[in-house]
């Protein structure tokens, strides 16, 4: 294996970086590092994610390049560092990176919509990062999403001249730092599904987050889950598989 | 307005235990408690709720008498003890009670289903009072549901077996007490939204539910959503908003 | 000292509970124990008050009788049990218990009111003995209040129907359980000052309280500062602070 | 729109900074971000506050600009950097810049005040930072304010010679890092109102300010209500809101 | 040995108590259960303690029992029931039980004491109980002791007027609950070494007297140091240490 | 004893670097710090161990060279930075360094193996530097160790899969971060003992591995045991000393 | 099958309780609560375990009786009450019930044994229910276990001279409440493998075990893990699994 | 005022700095900072403690050359910085700076030693910069220190051959990590009072020094009390109140 690559390389089949990323492959799987094959396999169905924070710009190349030869679409990168989007952008120059969320996809496709939309609400500009990384992995896994931002309970008039949107849509991702009242609030305003995203937005007592989490998980109002403390990600991707239940025929 | 009442009670037009419900609607106007129109307002389409913890065997059977009057169907009364449920079967003798999940529903009528089913999978036997919990309030809500009790990971075959109900779920409330894994593996093996439900079971380093809520919060598979230690109810609630979805024509 | 106390008992001027009252005053004294005087000073000027949960009924009776006895009026009694409640009404017959707040108040006197009113709002049922020993602690040192209940988050009309209220108190108690937003929305709808009081209400990861406590402390809302985990006596004690800053004329 | 600015900054009407302010307003309004009315409603009378921390300069810039343009006056900008201060100046001159409390205001204007004083109590030398923040946004809001610093509980004799102080004041800021104990000493001393904030100074078992917080909320004394952990600008703005009490006549 | 042990029972020598606590005794060894030489070690010269909380009534007889036969005198029973210290009275009537402090001393012995004294400070009533278990064990190891109760610092003139107390003292005990504030008051008035109590008093955020302990922990005042929450009979065991200092002569 | 360590040193009979340890090591004497006398007693039998985080290079290369002295083999130096390893192949150009363990053995010697083997497994890639950790220490005690990475529960067929290899190790470490459910599962699957390691991998509600802990803690399947978050020493250790139980012949 | 259940018990073939328990397994079965081939396959190779504290004593009986009529040996019931185990009794009138462990082991059956010897030392009388639940556990699953009890850190000398057991044992339990630092000194005597099973046993800043179980994860000694707080059982079957490799031949 | 600083600067009298400092005192006096009388008043008796975290090292310099010029004498700063230190220097170039402790004292005067002797203990070299700041406050403040480093309790050989030293100091200050166990060991072999010092290191569970605090707090021996997480200066301070009570001869 490691002859066929290197003759690649020397008859000017493969370039520099592409004989790297053949050979660390290689070299994973020696050593029982991550396999893009379990990493496919891993996620379900939409789209490809790549949580980016703990691996090197070469590690990320590498496993999007073996992907886009596998025929992989719809790659999603999360906690990008610009850095690294840029070095991306080199193997797909229309992959478009978010700075705010820290996201990139590449290799997009379009996808069949389920007619349903997702709503993401948030209650601050500070809470715009982690709301920003629901949209674009809903967007990613073939979604329609809308956004309503800056309606916090404190001014709560923005909120309630929302309501119309808020009884539209098939779920909605409320995103909230601070005292993360929003969801109670939006709870008692419709009867869609509510994901709950608390971001880490605050200070003093707010104890990284832990405020906004707590007061959404004991919300008084119905119909409201949460993930973790601004895993964006994680709500975007429950969204989009409770809105796309709308495409099924049989279930 | 007391004159009417206390008339009508002399004139036997009421008994006893009514009269003393309406004058204590009363009351509760003037002291500014719960009214029945707020409770109404409150729960969002499918049926009314009543928490029934902090309220006296009284209170519930006011609030149950008056809701009927009104012509409210498939009232849900949750953590309800034995004691009031024996009053409420007073009410309504239909009224069936749950004693392992504390849950009553009474003056039933039968919902039109959304073709969906929500599955309910919990861990060990422990957890049935929750997972029973969610169980009666998505049935109370008008969905088919399923049960898949007794997989904890400690024994993945009983889970794996079970993989086609998992997938063909709309989707699934996975209750776990302990280390809470059982989302986490559930979410390896389906693409459906998952609910899950951390429970107070267990012992020693448990905090009462936090190990299993910490577990579910930082899960690493995707598609998960968690509510409160012991919140059934809210499981049950949110699973039938996401089923209830394929009911709709033209959201 | 003691030859007094038991002469005048012996000569039927002081009965059997009087006389055991004084003799134990005496031994207080000599113990080191709780002081009337010291009692009297602690209590800045309105009203006095015996927090009562770790008293015997001898001695808050023999509080309550040795303040009487030196012309102390409206005294405040605070987490009095039922029991101790009947044994006081020997002393004042005319001391009203309020068994929702575990409060009572004896030897009432009427005060001069500020003119202003206290608002106490609270979000749920299950709140309302931490809203009355706010609003009876509050009436006892010599004000108007108002009750508004019932009005959680959750069910955000009934609480914006009542703006006008919000914004004609002088000062607000905001009373919530759960998740503890109430405050937050408040604080969006008002200009008056707000004391939130978190209450232990709710269950799993609410943690005694903690919960609304680190949502309130959080509060994205101007003009809210917070007093301890079902404290309403402390909220109606600042709220009248607050209130009776407009009897003074030359501040 | 775009055409009008772009039209008026190619006249020389406005200038670059200017109109690059007036796009980004507009581009604010297309993605959801902040609005300068959203900013305005949220603060309630006195004066507008801008929290800077997770803002850019450029936005600052911005917005100042904007409510500057639409007559605002007093605008309160916390948490402010140096360097943003530094380019604030350029828009008002007269900004006065607080580097110990990272304050700054703009376009100040003589306000009517109370009456009333506000009293600024802080332990340590360390405190001064969230002390000061407390004093500048109480002045912003119109209110008097005088200061009493560095009287610790372990120097007992520093705060009690300061007696009178204590109880002349309308409402009194206690702010105290370590074991939090200044405000149930004052408490003890006087009967205005107290508002406590926990600073985060110390170290070691003091968990960034944790125990400061629980000292003050339980403590023994009445009349005290407590904010956020370092929130200085909260304890400001509540106290003014019931400084400001003594302005209106018919409550 | 179980044969002398039932013969001398046969012969009258010992009667039944006695004869079973022989043969617990033996049991004990057998079983690996706590020996009496093992207990003796542990304490340190002054006195011998036996902590009664998990200890049934025949145990906590047996140990005495056997002790005294052993020639111990000044034997400490800490956490133990009056039905427990009922029962000792039969071994020794003059044992002295304090129910407040649930502790008992018997064959006590008079002890020479240091010359030095014990200054035993408490904030407020609740916290008699840890402030007597205090008294107890330093007065049980040979130390005159001085009680000042109901000294919380909302009071702060109190204990203002028992400086000089504060400074004559070797070493002063502080207890308190709530807040926690007295010995950095103290601390700041004297300069001898403090030993701070925190108390479990309290309620809402003093979660179980740790809202004392950090204060203690944090404390800004010089010279104190801390022992477990409730723990007077620490505090009184190390005061004693320090007190006895003084009865040495060639260090 | 300096007189001597300098006339070798003049003499060329050592040189500066080893010079300037020896006169460390004296000084180390004087002043109470770390003995390697100390040192070697402490690690018992198989290997010597330095953790390397709070020394200087200075000092760990003087530790290393006295070891080898004294004739030590199979030195293991945990958490030491690349510069410190490129110092430390100075002394020993054998040694091998790991970057992503920030391990290194040197002065390696061939040790009997038990002919057991230990099997270490985790969950992610994140989990890499705590699984080889573990690894490289139980190389450097003689163990034949086998890896098998990247088999998290959310994807459970890779791990399935593998079951043999789960059930002919001696003992399982078994590594994870996040919600740490790993070793639950493999305990359903093998009657191997297993050490549980919980990483600090993962964020939000993780608390720095606190997520892990608990659920290992907690886990419902038995043969489980756990060491501190990220210990992958700590773990290797203990795996070591169960495996080499078998070369033992009368235990 | 119902018709055979009752059939067999209208012929006297069964009993009352047999027909029962036969009944209540189908309904088990029909409800998905616990079956026993799931109970035998969670349990691996050598005992069965029953864990008792959320069953009633029918479902007890039920499942022994089952496990018995499957011919199931060595079945080992975990936190059983006094009336449980009587009625156990009645089944198998050899099993032993241990009140201290509320443990008991019915249709016991003699193991062949390692060789090894498992080793429970506890630091405290307090910490015998956790460490009889070790022991218990560990003679059920075939292993020669011995007791060194009451050897807390505070008298060390009484560890000291147990250091021989310490080395011959194959593994070590060792059980503390309090601060739990009987591990650590027991790591610096011996090279066995340390189970380390912190105990709830303490008051004040214990925090239900928590200092127990941090200073065991935090050990400064190697060769430790540790399992949940009060867990004797988890204790007891690893190291029985342990004690068990070295009857294994081929590994 | 200022005229008499700026003329003497003018004529010489005095230099810049002086000039800056005296000016800056004025300064402090106007603002309300700390005042010299209020550090001296507020340290009691042995020496003056300046804590200079968090000044910059123009204040500390001030601060140290007004005392000086007030004839104080045995300045101790804590926690300076080795550029503050170089400073401090040019005042009192015979101040010795410990770089291990971040410590310096400067103005040394030789005080009357109690006869008494501090033994300052630590459990690993890790510990020493906490240990090194017990001994200097101690030595700073008149007393014979006296050095036991490096004897934690996983080599508890090491410790015990030091038992009489444990024996013959007054007071015993013991500092350790990770786990904490080092006071407990020590209380069980000497009858001195014991001051606990937690220090903040470990890793993982540790939790930046509470596990060792909470052993501590927990301890099973008598004879301890507890000071903050890395408090060595207020361990220090403590034991040298215990240690001069030797000096007196009428207590």
């Amino acid at each position: 294996m490691i002859d066929e690559i290197l003759k690649n390389f020397q008859e000017g089949k493969t370039n520099f970086d592409e004989a790297k990323c053949q050979l660390e492959n290689l070299l994973y799987k020696d050593l029982g590092f991550a396999k893009i094959d379990n990493l496919r396999q891993r996620n379900k169905g939409f789209a490809e994610v790549i949580y980016c924070k703990s691996k090197t710009i070469d590690q990320i190349s590498c496993i999007v390049r073996t992907m886009n030869e596998n025929g992989t679409k719809n790659i999603l990168l999360s906690r990008i560092s610009k850095e690294a989007a840029d070095e991306i952008k080199k193997i797909d120059p229309d992959a478009e990176y978010s700075e705010i969320a820290n996201m990139m996809v590449c290799f997009k496709e379009k996808q069949e919509t389920s007619g349903g939309k997702i709503l993401v609400v948030c209650a601050g500009t500070s809470d715009l990062p982690v709301a920003e990384e629901a949209v674009i992995t809903a967007q990613a896994m073939g979604n329609e999403v809308e956004r309503l931002y800056d309606v916090g309970v404190a001014g709560i008039h923005r909120l309630l001249k929302n309501t119309p949107k808020l009884r539209e849509a098939t779920v909605i991702i409320a995103v909230a730092g601070m005292e993360g009242a929003l969801p109670s609030v939006i709870g008692g305003l419709t009867n869609r599904p509510i994901i709950a995203v608390p971001t880490s937005v605050g200070y003093g007592a707010n104890f990284g987050g832990l405020s906004a989490l707590l007061t959404m998980l004991n919300s008084c109002a119905s119909g409201i889950s949460v993930v973790n403390i601004d895993n964006g990600f994680g709500a975007g991707y429950q969204a989009s598989l409770i809105n796309n239940l709308l495409k099924e025929k049989n279930l």
